[in-house]
């Protein structure tokens, strides 16, 4: 693919795409600008990388299209952008090689239960287990080893690896990922106590509905509503590790970072940011766009959309640096009380 | 089923259950109050839905026997017990529609190891593997893709999900439940340190035993011993992605949240609730019926029993609260350290 | 296997290995001290195990050197060396029973692709699936169910547990032990954000590389590079629900305690030792032999070696223990306050 061809194919997501250089030179694929060699292609988005800019062995860098590289289009090409990341994502599309899943069709060994549904083009892997009444969208493509329960519906284009597990009624959208090992529509933790200490088990009677373009990591766990639905919205990015209790509902576009936890009946707005291993008190709820650091602890509801939370328990972030400032000013705080101390007592010595 | 059959069936759970309004209506099946429609029941058994009793739906309503419904009894019929949670609970078993993990039967593609005893009324689904010498109590249910290892005992009426892991000589009660992902029986993280920086493995000699009734969640995971049983206690209730170190002990009806981490060796008592992401240090000891709060960081023993922890490094929720209050008190002491300092100062001049 | 005879085993191990009393009983196997019957060999390597010294029950006990046992070696024998808990490990290895992950061979059932090599005397389990071009080295164990993409290279005497997952383009060190459930190579959690809140999925395109003597712990993930490697170096233990980030470097014989989380882009050294839910910001790296104590956060880099870390966000252990020395003593800087508070006021007055 030429320099050029790969202004061309940039110019179908974005308005303007500027060349500066040479567009001639053949691109064999992408790479970072600290390790790029000559033939590939790589970008700058972030300040602290642009020392490279010199020293780049790259053939072609993808630039902001307000930054000027005058003075190295002797030694390689540049792309102007409005967003180098995001082109330089789409370029990794182009590049990326093609990854066989499952072959097409159904593999042999599969096994489809009664009354199934299968779109055109479907590739169902080895040892795939379909349950009675499931729908396959065209174009699923089905790992080795992935079991569906009865009565799942998978949406057109979606993606299951291997080894993963959807229980009954399970509904999932159109072009979903979802990763080896993770469990959609387990059983949600519910035990009514008894009066002699034991528990009785509480039937989990409701599905997981997951929205069009989510994807959900490796060995992460959805389960199901007790009545009802749990929802994943359109447009999540679910981590590994994750656990989704259940009833909760997960926002548009939200994105949920490895071995968070959110408890049951907690509901999430559009576009969060949900930290790495934060968790989540039952019952509560968050408004759109908030961001939650990793680690933090959500103890009650934060109905104001937009804010970084942050601490345990989590208050919004002005405070809560405010309050860490105030913890790291302990010493200086003792210091002060023991003088004002030894002053005092001179002065009713005094 | 009309009110009057669920009144009777719920005679067999409670001494007491009184019928107020109609009991001919059919009800078709349980809601949320919130949601509930024409035919259906729903129960109240926490205050702040109480407003619901005037405006929903449902044809039937389950409450406190102290509840004055005479109100509305012209509108929906009323049972009347003395814990309606509970009573709720025993309809959602009653009107759970059957879910199929096997169907009844040996599975062609199971795959049965040599000396395999297996009892009556067993389902093994597709694609299972039972190692030798496994023994399968009666009407155990093994779902598709479920591997046992050699001489795993699997008791009564235990349900173990598709894809579910157990390592050779695990010892599972009668009723368990076992989610999809769970990996029962793996090695202990145990490695004797050596002098030039490596590690050599320490052989994880021992098993795990499971108690009747106990439920394991999708993706947990529970360590064997490196000498005897980890053990899990009967009813223990143990939710998706905890992790179980090995020699570990957790006591009968204890429950642990999701994402708890129980490092080796530690002994939980009876009747305690861990919190999710609540984690342990190794080799401590924990007395029965405590609560420990959810992302607590326990460090050390707590022999007495009833009590409440949090916090990190845990301590009893009264000495957690009064500290955290302090915390959320350091901005008034600022301000008072500041004007005694500036009265002090004055005094001096004065 | 005699006392004498152990005695020679552990000759192999250690320069000097000393007998006290009678080398020809007949030893049946290993326990722990507390429990030890007649007939078992048992170990002291801690002080406060010193007790049972008098009271077990076992016929040879393993003692450092320095320990003197005169007075008990009527009533059993003792072995001395440097390192009695290591002596004890490799004791354990000897008596360890064999354990069948899979049975010799290739399974009838197991999928074998295109171009696959295999080595001598290779274990592929049932419903095993080996993807197009993967290379498995001699004497490796492959579990049951486990499946590996395409070009995929284990090398030789590596365990794969039941349920083993690793994508496409994997490469697995010799003497690795993976176990059941882990996921190695899923995607990256790479999403470029658009300017309308909605996420383009960054493809990953690189893979992961697990270096010799490694362990991995059950339903661990470990995710594949955007680029390049996620690198896993030679020796490093992994526990059970562990994350590991796209683009990470885990240097050699450092050790990862169960569901401790690393973001993309850490780079961490060698010999250091994570504890249990420690988390990580992404990006950042930590010198050799540092530990991290359980549950704690990094929140930057730490560039010195063998320091120990603690708290959120983590600093230094010194300055983490005086800062928690300090919150301790919030009450008696309270009181203090106060106290200075009226002295003052009596001052002015007086």
């Amino acid at each position: 693919m030429t320099i050029q061809e790969i202004r061309e194919y940039l110019g179908r997501f974005f308005d303007s795409v500027e060349l500066a250089g040479n567009g001639d030179v053949e691109i064999s694929g992408p790479a970072k600008i600290e390790t790029a060699h000559q033939g590939q292609v790589s970008f700058i988005a972030n300040e602290k990388y642009i020392r490279f800019l010199a020293v780049t062995e790259a053939s072609l860098v993808i630039v902001h299209r307000s930054m000027c590289v005058d003075e190295f289009i002797d030694q390689r090409s540049f792309i102007k952008v409005g967003d180098p990341y995001s082109a330089f994502v789409f370029l990794l599309q182009k590049f990326a090689p093609p990854r066989t899943i499952a072959a097409k069709g159904i593999a042999p060994t599969a096994v489809i239960g009664e009354g199934v549904s299968v779109g055109e083009g479907v590739s169902i892997g080895e040892y795939a287990v379909i349950g009675d009444r499931c729908s396959i969208g065209s174009n699923v493509v089905i790992g080795a080893h992935t079991v569906l329960f009865q009565d799942v519906s998978i949406g057109a284009d979606s993606i299951l690896f291997p080894h993963v597990t959807c229980y009954n009624g399970t509904v999932v959208g159109c072009r979903v990922v979802m990763h080896s090992g993770c469990v959609i529509g387990a059983d949600g933790f519910g035990f009514a106590p008894q009066s002699d200490g034991s528990y009785v088990k509480i039937p989990q009677m409701g599905i997981v509905e997951i929205g069009d373009d989510v994807e959900i990591g490796a060995n992460a766990t959805i389960d199901r509503a007790t009545l009802g639905s749990t929802v994943i919205g359109r447009g999540a990015k679910i981590d590994n590790l994750v656990q989704v209790a259940h009833n909760c509902r997960i926002g548009e576009d939200t994105v949920i970072a490895a071995q968070a936890g959110i408890s049951g009946s907690v509901t999430i707005g559009r576009q969060c940011m949900i930290g790495g291993q934060a968790g989540f008190a039952g019952h509560l709820e968050l408004a759109d766009r908030i961001n939650v650091a990793a680690q933090a602890g959500i103890s009650k509801s934060f109905l104001q959309s937009g804010i970084s939370l942050r601490g345990y328990p989590a208050q919004p972030m002005r405070d809560q640096l405010k309050h860490e400032a105030m913890l790291r000013n302990l010493g200086a705080m003792k210091e002060k009380l023991d003088r004002l101390e030894s002053e005092l007592k001179k002065l009713k010595e005094g």
